[in-house]
């Protein structure tokens, strides 16, 4: 029997999930998201209906996946009208307790991944965190979320916000050291094309080793000269400065401690 | 004609960079460093002689590399007597000024890359940035970095220095975040390996398109309640804490002027 799913939310999580399950032959209902330019792209993507409002809610679906923000889970909630049907959310940060007095049958997903709309995902190699209020309930999510990853495991909602916090460090962090590095690249008219090498140089080290062991620079190196010269040359740029600062800071002693 | 050089500095650098070399046809004469194991270690490998003394430096050679870390390098130039040869140093961050005074023929290669003793380095793909105190000396040096990859760029010790610090940012920097993820999901019984798509991903968004339009997560998306809530959770470790906010600040800060 197919599987019948309607997708909340239109972003980037809900957009990814909802071709996931569709290729691997889920049948999507209905997408429901607040504004109607998302709701008609991604049901036109999927062939389905759509609505902008809770209340039209499509009630024949076996599970009901929440991809909004952190902040709007909690009135989405409160809104729907979906008797003791299966729902859950996919948020890294958010407990299973949101769901405490609002549903009765309800669960996590969380794909731990970095979705964009302008880049396609390989479903099949991204791990996904699950969790469900009760036994049964855990299975079906289980074999359910299966279909879509073979990597699917079951953590606790502590764990599961650590996880996201360390996706934050080794994804959103990572990011933004290069962001800056190209912002100064601009200011110097250089080019960022020039650290492809080096990144994929530090991506390799990092997933063949570990970072730990992977570790170079003036920072890495106690080179107290070097690393108070480049806080000078930041000068104009205070955040920045103090980025850098800390970083290296922390560099120096948690690479002590090994010593 | 054979072109003849010493090594100064057998660490990542002098190493990666003498086997580059050696490969290229450069007769590699003789290895120069200061602990015992290190200069015989590489000399073995270069089938040349070697000293821990730099008194005995080699004469016969036609360039020679200084491959020590930044402080040490006007030390060495002090006790160097190689009257006018051409002598060059590989450092990032300092300029070409600390040969003044202290040699004649002189210059800088900064090959742009992250070495470790443990893993082999296609040089080839290496952006390598020189500079040299006349037009003759930098051609000849142009000529001589040309034979071990193809990426040569003469650039000014300003530049060079604000290059190493992005390249601080790009590598150190990067490696660092994933360090402090490493750790935290260690202290949570969790695997750092569930990481690899998350990087993989990261990585070829950042080098197919551009960090600043890849960048995703909670600061991104200007979701204070989680930033803050991810911040109340690092709690037991003050020096990340204070590292999560400052990067989450900047996120925040540098993406809302682009709106």
């Amino acid at each position: 029997m197919q599987i019948k799913a309607v997708i909340i939310g239109a972003g980037n999580v809900g957009t990814h999930l909802a071709i996931a399950l569709k290729n691997e032959g889920v049948q999507i209902l209905q997408i429901v998201s607040k504004t109607m330019k998302s709701a008609v792209e991604l049901a036109s993507r999927m062939e389905c209906s759509f609505t902008t409002d809770l209340q039209d809610i499509n009630l024949q679906a076996d599970i009901y996946i929440v991809c909004v923000t952190d902040n709007a889970i909690i009135p989405v909630l409160r809104q729907l009208q979906i008797g003791n049907k299966f729902i859950v959310h996919t948020s890294g940060s958010m407990g299973i307790d949101v769901f405490y007095d609002l549903a009765q049958n309800y669960g996590v997903v969380y794909p731990m991944q970095t979705f964009s709309k302008f880049k396609d995902i390989n479903y099949a190699e991204i791990p996904i965190f699950i969790e469900a209020n009760s036994p049964e309930n855990q299975q079906m999510l289980f074999n359910f979320v299966k279909k879509i990853s073979p990597h699917v495991q079951v953590i606790n909602s502590q764990q599961r916000c650590m996880l996201h916090i360390c996706a934050v460090f080794a994804n959103n962090f990572t990011n933004h050291m290069c962001t800056i590095a190209e912002m100064l690249m601009k200011e110097h008219q250089l080019k960022f094309e020039t650290f492809k090498p080096l990144l994929r140089e530090t991506f390799e080290k990092i997933t063949k080793y570990s970072p730990s062991i992977s570790q170079t620079g003036p920072a890495m190196r106690n080179d107290l000269h070097v690393v108070q010269k480049h806080i000078d040359l930041l000068a104009q740029f205070p955040s920045i400065q103090e980025i850098y600062t800390h970083i290296s800071n922390n560099i120096i002693e948690m690479h002590k401690k090994e010593e």
